[in-house]
């Protein structure tokens, strides 16, 4: 697949500027100020995979934001290939902390990426990584290439819960149905260092609401005789850890998958650096579950986080008041085997206990997916290393992420097929993040390599 | 002194409307944007201080907000009175909890208030209640009654921790002079129940704040491997108390003046009905440290609250990220023999002592102030005493208070003079709470009562 290089060189301006197109659209499904932006986005999206050589691209409103459908099929003898992306991304405070405007992209240089990477919200999470499978397409099509069928399902609640692709998936099994998913939402180990994501962690995501007195109270006549209820919610999360770390939740633990001394050694493998690692981060020392390296507490153990907390007077200069609600976010990252919906149980029941007299407490769960496992032994899985040695010239390494993608249960559940995720980002592109980014190179290789893997995976299902 | 009552009985509606206007303008001290208000309250004060008698009014500049000073001297001879008192507010957030707009003051009947209070920040604490004494002022030199000099010190960093009044006072000795200080900042037990505040509780404010990485973090490819600041702040914060809700901070109670049996004894004469209490709170039980009465836990005991924490996604939506950092407001309420900066370094040392690695702490002394105690045989305290038996026909009872007035302790030591603290609010005004009001009934009896101190005083002072 010679031409495949040439037609980057002769396009490559153009993808990277297709792209940047994209990411101005703010498309941020948490918040509701953006909901117009993401309808654009959806429609972006429709014409993009029509352009890329799509014989049908359908906008599928669904309850909440739409889900955009395309496809190709050539011969129902071949095998069907489906992508999944999406098309939101993540809120983009604190925005004070970004260099250049989140959605007015900026192509900058940085040490890792010198060919320049662009900087925007979105840009590797998950706009720039789907992208690359449109323009994958496209080659394809354009070159007379596409070895099999090929459909697109990309979403706009991916960074809120996917709470209606679950129903949308369920109601569209035949429309769906397909040989393998293939997805590039997650990251590799390093640019020189391919890798495949085999496993990913669940998540159960509440909200957290203490409520003591029924006004806010001056802490001087009130103070030390009534419940504050950010001490004691305070109070409450701290006793989420023991002493060593581990979560505290009776329960909690009881369906985590245990790895063997010698899944262990394997991931022990992965080139990591730990004073690169703090470097990066500039911190002094790591924390996480007693027992465990930082490779394991970020993949294969489960955790617990507070992602945000509030109450009481957080303005300028002093304000000395009881507040009379306290809040917090918190999210639990869960390791295969562990059942979202029942850890979520798990923490609503016990955290309603450690409510002591003098305040009451509601726990409100976000949203939560399962964690998920892919057999290295599969075709998808093969067809993705393979064409990972053709255009890095290196076997990919397995590797566990931490981060959660609950569709992909859900679709080994609806649709019987397993997930290929092939990721081209890097931990260092700061998705999440102030200043997120990806780089140009791997955006590139990523639509290099994507057809290779079309190619193998038809040859290895013949 | 027959007059006052049919003095009010003239006047009240001029008196209410005057302190309306006064409530109009939103003074927040704490907070920047409000400035240009802060300054338009010293000068509507000084105008008001000029039309009650006072023969000069003086705007004294401070690194700060202004000190309005006003003095009407008949006799060096004679006693003088220095009247203190603040014209800035608590910020008025939560906004949304008023039920109507914090600075356009309006009038309604309460069940304890059935004559009307007005509702407004400020209305209390302190606008009306210092303006009780300027229209006291007015009564005494319209009627020609004065009785003695009179000086009034009106600050307007009182909620900011009066920064600048420490440096003012000691540079003005001679011209702040005086053989007892009157101040309405307190409350009285019940309307029913006149009771004259005889201690203080004294402050020490900081602000805490908690790094971990250089930047907001992907929950799902860090979190477990990483200190969150958050949950690192609630660890922190949680074991500033043990199970018993003592303070934890080595050398916190060292100075602690402990009453004894009798002194405890008398206290708990004050009529308190803990079902009431609790009612009127809306809570299920209290709260507070293993030993001690609510009564005593929230007067003759130290305390500490956190009055504000943030950090992390706190917007609609659920963020999966880990905070680069998290904060608190954490005040303390000491008591007679705390040093509050003593207190203030012991919390700064100790705090810093609890920061794990991987995380960086930075304590921010905020303001502070010492608590206060008043002894019943002065002459000042009697002549208030007196004054309330006249117009409640009732002996008030002295009582402790939680809250703090630093600069009471301040004016002890600069000026060599005591203070008696004539307070006519009700723990049910709400002060530095959303609905801040102050009855009418309160604001005319403080102002019938004022001039019957006088007069005691100088009689007592002969």
């Amino acid at each position: 697949m010679q031409e495949i290089s040439e037609y980057l060189d002769k396009n490559k301006d153009r993808f990277i500027n297709e792209l940047i197109q994209l990411l101005k659209i703010p498309s941020v499904s948490a918040d509701p100020a953006y909901s117009q932006d993401v309808i654009n986005a959806s429609e972006a999206i429709k014409t993009a995979l029509l352009e890329a050589g799509c014989e049908t691209a359908e906008i599928c409103e669904t309850k909440g934001y739409p889900i955009v459908f395309a496809e190709k099929i050539i011969d129902p003898e071949l095998p069907t290939v489906l992508v999944y992306g999406h098309y939101d991304v993540q809120p983009a405070d604190p925005i004070d902390l970004w260099d250049s405007p989140p959605f007015e992209p900026q192509i900058k240089t940085t040490d890792i990426h010198p060919e320049g990477a662009i900087f925007a919200r979105g840009a590797c999470d998950d706009k720039g990584q789907m992208y690359m499978h449109v323009k994958a397409m496209e080659f394809m099509v354009k070159t007379n290439q596409l070895p099999c069928n090929v459909k697109f399902m990309i979403e706009g609640e991916e960074e809120v819960g996917s709470e209606n692709l679950g129903q949308f998936v369920a109601d569209n099994r035949e429309k769906l149905a397909n040989d393998i998913i293939l997805i590039s939402d997650t990251g590799m180990i390093a640019k020189n260092v391919p890798s495949i994501t085999t496993g990913l962690r669940g998540l159960s995501y509440v909200e957290v609401e203490v409520t003591g007195p029924n006004r806010d109270l001056h802490s001087g006549l009130y103070g030390g005789a009534v419940a504050n209820p950010i001490n004691i919610l305070t109070k409450m999360i701290a006793s989420l850890h023991d002493e060593n770390n581990h979560i505290t939740i009776p329960g909690f633990y009881d369906k985590v998958e245990e790895l063997s001394k010698e899944e262990r050694a394997q991931m022990a493998k992965a080139p990591f650096n730990l004073e690169e690692y703090k470097k990066a981060l500039d911190i002094n020392a790591v924390y996480g579950e007693k027992g465990y390296t930082t490779n394991e507490r970020n993949s294969i153990r489960p955790t617990l986080d507070v992602n945000g907390i509030w109450g009481g007077y957080t303005g300028a200069g002093a304000k000395t008041v009881i507040a009379s609600k306290a809040y917090a976010k918190i999210s639990m990252r869960l390791v295969p085997h562990q059942d979202w919906k029942e850890i979520t149980e798990l923490f609503k029941t016990h955290f309603e206990k450690l409510a002591p007299e003098g305040v009451t407490v509601k726990v409100t769960p976000h949203h939560g997916g399962q964690g998920y496992v892919t057999p290295i032994d599969n075709n998808g899985y093969k067809a993705a290393s393979k064409a990972y040695e053709t255009t890095f010239g290196k076997t990919p390494i397995p590797q566990r992420s931490g981060g959660s993608i609950p569709i992909v249960s859900l679709f080994e559940n609806e649709l019987k097929s397993k997930t290929i995720l092939m990721g081209f980002g890097l931990d260092s592109d700061a998705i999440h993040s102030p200043n997120e980014h990806f780089g140009i190179w791997n955006y590139l290789k990523g639509i290099e390599t994507i057809p290779y893997f079309y190619q193998n995976f038809v040859e290895l299902s013949k």
